[in-house]
């Protein structure tokens, strides 16, 4: 059969847990905690499990307790704009995964050209293909990836519908400063192109920095999609719980497309995260979650510390990247696969975030781990030195 | 903005939803049962919850263990076929409406044609012009709605990619015979069109009657996704869990698309579908499943004697067609709002199916609803008489 995605094979994500299971390596490639959701949203699922009622569609568009839930939290955590509309603005999805391929076939037409910033999830461009959609990648300079704006002006063209960006960055874990956000605002001003903002990792930005959403943003509020996930927020990737912010018009689009391609979300686990949410008024779980990572990133880093591994900083997220080039003169596939296979630990090569497999010689460590996992993968890691 | 989807609003479900709640009336609209999954299954959900360990991304194709039960009950109520390879032909997908969409999205290029038998489920058009292919509408002959093989050939052309089949059929329950999959066998030999077999009232079909899939067909088995829904089997439509079973090279597409559309399925969900069907290797639930409904159908009927409703055959699933000339010369889009707004019951009206808003003159009555559901409707129902 001729395949619409020919050269799109399994995602490194699924190759990496697959070689680590087969090596019996510490998976600290693909990005999942290695510890549960917190017991009460546990005992919650549990408890609509077994509640009778509450198991056939639940509302398109979300649960309404849950969405109202949403925008009320994202009201309090996103001052200086107001909360969502939860009838009108906020679409609950299969996953923030969802959402992004939801906004894709919903905005995308063939032709129209998408801005990604490379290093980038491995789904952007492909998902952005499946419509007709053109990929245009411009590189985030190593070693901080933020943004070269001139270089981001300089692909934007009148073909330019959506420019994706993602804050707190993913593998890098950059963070847009205020700057960053102006600078995209300008970029858009005067012109149809629309935003799809990526903030699934909103709530892990460390040392203090302030998260900023796109919808913070009074130039970019109003044509921007804002992308969240209760997977990396509640420590459950594998509820697939995600959701959009969007103002009214463009969620009418993303629901028009969200209704074909998933039509709603479990209903128990809506309900359940409906309860948590609002069990927790001054967002105690959410607000602490920055130093709950922060404490995990400076462990790990600790650990291996002076063992040769050239570690960038980590200013978010579950990530820290790391070179290697006193380890090793391979190209980060290659190097990735010998970590699984004779150090004992998986990563993620950071050339799998290139659509044209550059290689900038830097592999992923996950650090949501348990510290005995942590422990255990620094003291593999170190025997290499 | 300008909309992929102009023609399309929020689905006829989702308003006749609504107008039930609107106006209290009973909702025999969307089809949902108003009972809960067996309690066996929900305690295994709140079971998974509450255990540590399975809260984290499932592989992407499902999990392994609810693939190999799934494969299992497949090689067994569906004899003259192997059964199917767990690893290489069974994907775990986000409701069939995700495998549906998936199956779209990887099979169909602009300017494809996809051959729909009319009446339809309502996201099949939608969705195959979102990937730019163009559905070719048959008319499906009333009342019985068993497809005119030579209307169809006479609708194929070399443009077209694709068959889309749904027996047990939604709206009418209509079910394909031997001679139905030997005609569409016929009419896609020695062509490249594969067939969509939309297979998710597969255990509901009353009478005694064979349930046969596209997969038992020699000429078919070759290049259908065979589509089905736990959340019908299971009364658990909330629940959003389906499965494509479909040869090595199709399923490979499939999942190419799907590890961008959702990238896996709820884990404990998973996991609890895999404990109940492994515990039931006799399938006495599937097996009970069309007694079960034929008994509601044979209640709902008998309920609706004698009250000028015109009850078609109903040999499959869950829904009673009935025409209302009788009763009302309104169109069924203004019958439909009439009976919710007067009547105190919700029906989809028939022509809610068709692309073209062709009106047959028929309501659609979902009876997977208590005995009491089913009894305070027909009051209802016999009091215009
Ligand atoms: C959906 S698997 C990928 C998980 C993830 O977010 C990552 O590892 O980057
Ligand atoms: C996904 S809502 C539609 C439910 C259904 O299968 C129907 O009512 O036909």
């Amino acid at each position: 059969m001729n395949s619409k995605l020919p050269d799109v094979g399994t995602s490194v994500f699924t190759r990496m847990t697959l070689l680590a299971q087969e090596t019996g390596a510490l998976n600290l490639a693909q990005g999942f905690p290695d510890y549960d959701p917190p017991r009460a949203l546990r005992e919650a699922l549990a408890r609509h499990a077994l509640a009778p009622g509450g198991h056939q569609y639940a509302a398109m568009p979300g649960l309404p307790r849950l969405r109202a839930a949403i925008a009320a939290q994202v009201g309090r955590l996103r001052p200086g704009a107001p909360a969502p509309d939860p009838d009108a603005e906020i679409t609950v999805t299969a996953g923030a995964t969802e959402a992004l391929y939801a906004v894709l076939a919903a905005v995308v037409r063939p032709g129209d050209e998408v801005l990604v910033l490379e290093p980038a999830y491995d789904l952007y461009g492909p998902a952005i293909r499946l419509q007709g959609g053109v990929p245009r990648y411009v590189r985030l300079p190593a070693p901080d990836f933020r943004p070269d704006w001139d270089a981001v002006r300089a692909a934007f063209s009148a073909r330019t519908r959506l420019v994706l960006v993602n804050s707190p960055h993913n593998p890098s874990g950059a963070v847009f400063s205020a700057a960053d956000w102006d600078a995209l605002a300008a970029l858009v001003d005067g012109t149809d192109a629309l935003v799809l903002s990526d903030e699934v990792y909103e709530h892990l930005v460390f040392d203090g920095a302030p998260a900023r959403s796109a919808r913070q943003h009074p130039g970019l509020r109003g044509r921007s999609f804002v992308l969240s996930s209760f997977g990396k927020t509640y420590h459950a990737t594998g509820w697939k719980v995600g959701y959009c912010v969007a103002p009214p018009a463009l969620t009418r689009e993303l629901r028009r497309v969200h209704q074909f391609v998933t039509f709603s979300v479990s209903t128990p686990t809506q309900l359940a995260l409906a309860d948590t949410l609002e069990a927790d008024p001054a967002d105690a779980h959410a607000r602490g979650l920055a130093g709950f990572y922060q404490a995990k990133r400076d462990l790990f880093r600790g650990l291996l510390a002076g063992a040769g591994w050239d570690l960038l900083p980590v200013p978010a997220g579950y990530f820290q990247l790391a070179g290697y080039a006193a380890l090793s003169g391979a190209p980060d596939g290659a190097f990735a696969e010998e970590l699984a296979r004779r150090w004992g630990v998986a990563v993620v090569p950071v050339s799998a975030f290139y659509h044209d497999g550059h290689d900038p010689g830097l592999v992923r460590f996950c650090f949501a781990k348990e510290a005995p996992t942590l422990e255990a993968a620094a003291e593999r890691l170190r025997a290499g030195t």
